[in-house]
């Protein structure tokens, strides 16, 4: 393994990340709030230790899917490890397990919280927790790609461990330009809304937080009650843009190059459609049935449909309240989650697609048996590859979800809370159902919970196999030995 | 489609249930219960339809898979309607929907019950409802490949379609010679076990009864609190028996032609073990933390295990107060299920087992993208084509386990209930957790679920796409083609 370049790439994570804490420093000084120090100590620990790192030139640009896994999960692990330090700097929150939860919530784009009461926290706390969810969203290493001139080596292989979906395909054949065309849609997107919130008589502190949570499809809040409190009309402003950010970007590529016809034949996005619009319709139904208006039903159940599938997790009424074909609905959406190639988390729609498909096939196959076709998404047939790709990604999914429950239940809570709190970080959520329901907090959980919640995040974001390779033995033994050589190596030169 | 060999089997399936119910006849007689009478005139209806749907040979023997399917799925739906006619008949179970549960859940080994005492029940009743376990557990296409002369047509898939697995091996060329194999061993245990039992003081009808219910691993008991108020010696014959019952039926062939060493190195039935060992290690401790004596703990923790993957059904203490893991334990017990080619239902421990070995495969591809190596079974590399028809199984599995859910939920019970009725009569288990937990029973459902509930007990029986292919269009479509041209053609000749 080419240890040098991960070193490398950490070292530019870290110096990203430095310059990211600067803009809640700003705001502490807008605000003219004492934390503000904590982040810029922060900040300045990030650029220190980034130039310790960069200072030696990798020794080769060797680069494969091996080491995009390694460097994108330490990648994640060190912006979230030095992320949280500043929340427990200024004792907001004062336990390391607790900071370091909320920013791997953040992040990953997740959303869960640990805090009882956020209107107590300081406004560049508030405004950080949101920023790493737009941060989080697009990529942190999307962002380094964009940005960093890397020479050689297939780079590719970064964006593909960290963007989630089935398969990763480069807008443009350049992966620098592809990078800088999401980032561009991306930023543009974010500044509409925050735009059409300010029209909403939003103050632009509370719009741009709002806006980085939307974007990220992350979920945090600034307020207790998270959008309870807000107008018809912000909420219906969230709703769209939720929806809008869990669509494959690749739609808004070709959007932005005029290919519209092309762009709304795209299969998956159409199901992501026919999907809300079945389950807010749906849920619409039942509130009206138990007496809830006509108009407010619509809005309620779109923004609940919204946030769910979309994995952003705000939320405007108490869902865990709603009937049980309501919650089984949401919980459904848990899985399912956005499209491939979008913030969102989750199986991701074409996933759920393609595997759709494949059923109808193998009972074709039952009547037919010698018929031979191959499963077809936007008219073109599927790879072999990319297929078992997925199957083999379900069983993993369900695998690791299984030993998460298990590992959570040892506490001792009922298992609709095990079930949901595991769903929902594992899928990047936000919310359960039960004591992890909208209107409630993950902080009563243990700390040996907590890990593990924290773990089932970052895997649901780097969609398993990035991380879970950090944890398979022929990769240390391959290191170890690497090690062992270079100092035999170094010994035999000395003499 | 060849419609004349299915109506066929299906009269001979008649044929042989009018003889199984003999048996009942047989107990009325002695016990002297009016109730046998309508035993037998259900009896002689299926002798009488049988006859005249054997009337005609069919035109040709031409049988494929497709056949296979479709005759599985009719024969299994004729023998549930008719099997529950005498229920209904004694007034036992007025209800036709309920009796029609009460007999699927018999035939499919389920042993989820409607019936809050079973004490009240006239013996030949309970007797048929135990029957039922013992003839669907091995199969009622398999007893009559096993006794009636089909000539020509491939008859495996028959068995095919019947049997529990990933893949179906004819243990020897014969298909009728296998057949009876399999029946032989299946007798011979059963007797073996009635035997044990009656040396623990059983009556002879409680250790058949018993014996019926451990070899169809069913769950269906002749006392209401199911096996708590018998002695441990009876407890533990039984706990080895139902594990037995849930071993690969080929071991049991390899042993019964010397093969030991062969038999032994099953690699399902050694995963099956070591699944059923830490489990009841786990269990037991808990149980000892929680001040159960050791030896009782041991013996309630192995029974139960045994019971829930085996997917039999029975239990001696109300496991639904167990501590959150130990629940978590046996919910996951439920989906593992016995090996394949035994009795038992659920995924099968073969399919988890190449599952696993998917995963790891997969990891081991991120580390070496260039590497090709099979994964392996007992030595041998597994054919592509089972692999993807193991991950469309598991696919499927879960599209029809999300919908019962919900069609559950429109009830509005509690998630835990919904979640565990779905999950224990599609695994084909019985009991499962809240309100329908081991000291409950299912009567309470409306009789929409309960119909959602038996599609899931033959769906789990027949593992899924026998009984889905009766609900593929393209099937309808081909059988009205037919019929149309039949007609067609039997107007031209009486031109």
């Amino acid at each position: 393994m080419n240890g040098s370049i991960i070193r490398y790439i950490i070292g530019y994570v870290l110096k990203i990340e430095g310059l990211l804490l600067l803009l809640p420093c700003l705001t502490a000084l807008i605000y003219r709030e004492a934390e503000g120090w904590k982040y810029l100590l922060v900040a300045a620990l990030c650029f220190g230790l980034g130039f310790l790192f960069n200072i030696r030139k990798p020794k080769s640009n060797v680069f494969y899917l091996k080491e995009g896994c390694v460097a994108t999960s330490l990648s994640w692990i060190v912006l979230s490890v030095f992320g949280c330090l500043p929340m427990c700097l200024t004792g907001e929150i004062p336990s390391f397990v607790d900071s370091l939860f909320e920013t791997v919530s953040g992040f990953t784009t997740t959303g869960a919280s640990i805090l009882p009461q956020v209107e107590n926290l300081s406004h560049c706390t508030l405004l950080w927790r949101c920023f790493t969810h737009w941060v989080g969203g697009m990529g942190v290493l999307v962002f380094l790609l964009a940005v960093v001139p890397l020479s050689g080596g297939s780079h590719i292989n970064l964006m593909r461990a960290e963007s989630p979906g089935p398969s990763v395909g480069k807008l443009v054949p350049k992966i620098r330009a592809s990078a800088r065309i999401l980032y561009f849609i991306y930023f543009g997107i974010t500044a509409l809304e925050i735009i059409l919130l300010m029209l909403g008589h939003m103050t632009l502190f509370e719009a741009a937080n709002t806006a980085f949570g939307t974007a990220g499809t992350g979920g945090f809040g600034i307020k207790n009650d998270s959008f309870a409190s807000f107008s018809p009309y912000l909420q219906w402003v969230v709703t769209i843009f939720m929806i809008l950010f869990g669509v494959n970007f690749n739609a808004y590529y070709l959007i932005l190059y005029r290919k519209f016809r092309k762009a709304l034949l795209i299969e998956e996005i159409r199901y992501y459609f026919l999907i809300i619009g079945l389950a807010t319709a749906f849920i619409t139904v039942s509130l009206i049935r138990s007496s809830v208006g006509a108009f407010d039903a619509l809005t309620q159940a779109a923004f609940q449909v919204g946030s769910i599938i979309t994995t952003t997790g705000f939320s405007t009424v108490d869902f865990d309240t709603w009937s049980q074909s309501c919650r089984a609905i949401l919980v459904l959406l848990m899985f399912i989650g956005a499209c491939a190639g979008s913030t969102g988390g989750g199986i991701k729609v074409s996933r759920i697609v393609v595997m759709a498909k494949t059923v109808k096939k193998e009972l074709n196959s039952f009547i037919h048996p010698k018929s031979i076709k191959k499963i077809r998404i936007d008219g073109s047939p599927i790879e072999h590859e990319v297929l078992r790709s997925i199957n083999v990604y379900l069983i993993t999914y369900i695998v690791l979800f299984i030993i998460s429950v298990f590992l959570i239940t040892l506490e001792g809570h009922d298992l609709v809370t095990d079930f949901t709190a595991v769903a929902a970080t594992y899928n990047n959520i936000g919310p359960g159902l039960a004591m992890v329901g909208p209107v409630r907090n993950f902080g009563f959980f243990s700390d040996f919970s907590k890990c593990v919640l924290i773990f089932d995040m970052l895997a649901g974001r780097l969609e398993l196999f990035p991380l879970l390779i950090l944890f398979h033995p022929v990769l240390w033994k391959e290191v170890i030995a690497q090690k062992k050589k270079s100092r035999t190596w170094y010994r035999g030169s000395d003499r």
